[in-house]
């Protein structure tokens, strides 16, 4: 497993992003919980939820913030993304 | 004006709040953008459009995420916040 995992926040329930965080937590030490979108608002509840129910030392290294250019040529619109870098403490 | 504006991000049309950010840097040297909930998406995008269409040196100095408690006692949620704090480049 590498050491730098990504999870992609979409239109799912909350607690199945929670538990695929505190999963790849338990296998390395960094994850990063990326979204788009109407999606940023879930990502930053998940991060949020495990932090409060699960993984109360869970550190926030960075939130990054950016635009992607999604669709077809000609009708290209710009979406909001965001990466928020989470590690677990050394124990 | 105070040296840290504050802007909060609700219901309203992004640009009312992209024209809020732009107005409020003419003034002082940072600003911060606020949001709760799901206006947390909207809150990249006002960013993210004013760095696109209006500033494009603005710099995003940080970003913090956060729960807050609200509702009466009793039927009380934890709703998630963000706060970026965004400052324009010495001239």
């Amino acid at each position: 497993m590498s050491a730098k995992d990504r999870i992609y926040v979409g239109s799912k329930p909350i607690l199945a992003y929670v538990t695929a965080v505190v999963t790849s937590l338990s296998r390395s030490d960094s994850v990063s919980v990326m979204a788009r979108g109407r999606a940023i608002s879930t990502a930053v509840d998940v991060v949020e939820m495990t932090k409060r129910s699960f993984l109360s030392d869970l550190v926030v290294d960075g939130i990054d913030i950016g635009t992607e250019r999604l669709g077809e040529a000609g009708a290209e619109r710009n979406v909001s993304t965001i990466s928020i870098q989470l590690t677990k403490p050394k124990v």
